[in-house]
């Protein structure tokens, strides 16, 4: 039995939200508007000096379930978080949007990740990110009956980096496929893509069937300089089945066999901020596919939403996604269009 | 034996570009900036008021098959003119260039057509077009040996407005094919299509192999809204070998069967006038594909084309095409990449 659409594996992360002054910035000696990896040792230190926060739970694959939720899918969450005061933040936050969190919470090693998100008045976001246990994922942290009750699995690239994710990936890939459902990756960052190449590509080509990947992390992954070579390569190479390939302002290109879709950007009045913009693509287009839209639609609805994310400050919606989807494309399809 | 790589049929037009001051348009009621059709006594007078002018070869396909000829192709050239001053003008100026026009001129009828090029000193284009002969061109103005022995014959969709030349486009189709050769048509004007739609789909379903469009046109001939539709429309319907949709700023999309390459416009320091920008397309990709390259590469090089005629005034080319191009890839391939 599929209990649920999509669960994502993520990098669990809590966002801390917070307005400083310049000063703070300053004092600090930090970078204004860049992101910066900290240990727990530096965000605890900062986060004692901040003023009071909004804490919600982030990172990239948080924020496609979140949108996911939003739009109506049924999600689950799987990431490692430590059972403290920001674990247990995240694991309520999810919840409450609808997103069932469904793995223990570690109860040794480094405490939950946090970004805490140093907003000054000029609407420039400082960045500092402790991965904490987040980063630690692996197979032991997998809920294999979730997974199996999932039509897709969604993994956040990001967490690529360390040997235990990478098999933990490999293992989610193995449960769902067992369960005859399928697998899906972000590639999430170009630098992380360089630094895994050949690890990246293994997985994708034996494990991954719908792959997420903006235009520099495509050209990465096969070491190509232009578009139209990196989708020949996809196409040459047959790694995937669907290929979903985010081009900013240029739109998007999903590959399907034979079937290619070139999707227009949805029209932004004015881009605020584009984080997120690919965690929401996916968000749309997973939510689309495991409604059995066909994908042309599945890439309109993801352009829609990524284009909402990107109107303002932050990577989780602030309209309200299923509504904003239905005045722009009208009624979906009821039933699937096979 | 095939002795030519294209054959082009088109409207045979001569440009006059001449520089005019604004009283000179205000005077003969112009609208500046625009283009009107005239008729041939309206043009005899204007162009009798006229200053010294330069007189070239034009029309859409006349300036394709400059760029093919600049790029080395073997191009031939078939289109209406009369036994008079202009039509010796367009005929040795496509001679000049490396074309060779191909059928006798007409030796009754109206005169060779004009389009009378009015530059004002802010660089504003007003053009005043006498078709004259051009669009009465018929099955009895085809060289069937030419076509015979051309690679492709390239048909512009602009004089697909009277039934004669309907009837010519699709002579020349049989002869193109019963000799083994591919047939090419640029559908030219959302605007003709509309008013032919039909007649234009019946076209394209049975008799062309390449087809050009840009995305006005093609949402026209298929009457979607959105690019992807009609894209799909291409693809469901099946109706041409290879099309080649033209999207300005976003580059264009080749589609052969199941390979679709998406390719980038080439930047452009300053866009100064749009004339040609499909037109030197089609030289560049039909140059590319008479050597036999694959289509990546044969969209590449017809943006480039179409990037050095907007950069510029007028629909002839300035830079050295050839040179261009080897400048921006490299050394082309010597023999086919089959």
């Amino acid at each position: 039995m599929t209990t649920f659409d999509v669960v994502g594996i993520g990098n669990a992360l809590v966002d801390v939200v917070v307005h400083v002054d310049d000063g703070f910035i300053t004092e600090q000696q930090l970078a204004k508007g860049t992101m910066t990896l900290v240990d727990s040792q530096r965000a605890d230190f900062l986060y004692g000096k901040l003023p009071p926060a909004v804490e919600v739970s982030g990172g990239s694959c948080g924020n496609t379930m979140a949108g996911f939720a939003m739009l109506g899918g049924a999600g689950a969450y799987i990431g490692r978080v430590k059972d403290d005061y920001f674990g247990r933040v995240f694991r309520h936050d999810l919840d409450a949007i609808g997103v069932q969190f469904s793995n223990e919470p570690a109860t040794d090693g480094p405490p939950t990740g946090r970004c805490l998100v140093l907003v000054t008045a000029d609407a420039h976001r400082t960045m500092c990110t402790d991965l904490g246990a987040a980063s630690l994922l692996g197979v032991s942290d997998l809920n294999g009956e979730v997974i199996q009750s999932s039509k897709v699995t969604y993994m956040e690239g990001y967490l690529f980096d360390r040997p235990d994710a990478q098999r933990a990936f490999v293992r989610a890939a193995e449960f769902a496929h067992d369960s005859g459902h399928k697998v899906s990756i972000t590639l999430s960052d170009p630098f992380c893509v360089d630094r895994h190449r050949d690890a990246f590509r293994d997985l994708v080509a034996k494990h991954v069937d719908i792959l997420f990947a903006n235009e520099d992390e495509i050209l990465s992954l096969y070491q190509v300089e232009r578009f139209d070579d990196a989708l020949q390569a996809l196409h040459n190479l047959g790694h995937v089945e669907i290929a979903c390939l985010t081009r900013s302002e240029k739109g998007s290109v999903i590959v399907h066999d034979g079937e290619v879709h070139v999707i227009d950007a949805e029209p932004v009045a004015q881009v605020v901020d584009t984080t997120g913009a690919g965690d929401l693509y996916a968000a749309g287009f997973l939510y689309g596919f495991t409604q059995g839209f066909d994908l042309g639609l599945c890439g309109r609805i993801a352009a829609i939403c990524s284009a909402e994310i990107i109107s303002h400050n932050g990577a989780r919606p602030e309209a309200n996604l299923a509504e904003l989807v239905a005045e722009k494309i009208g009624e979906l399809p009821k039933q699937p269009e096979d």
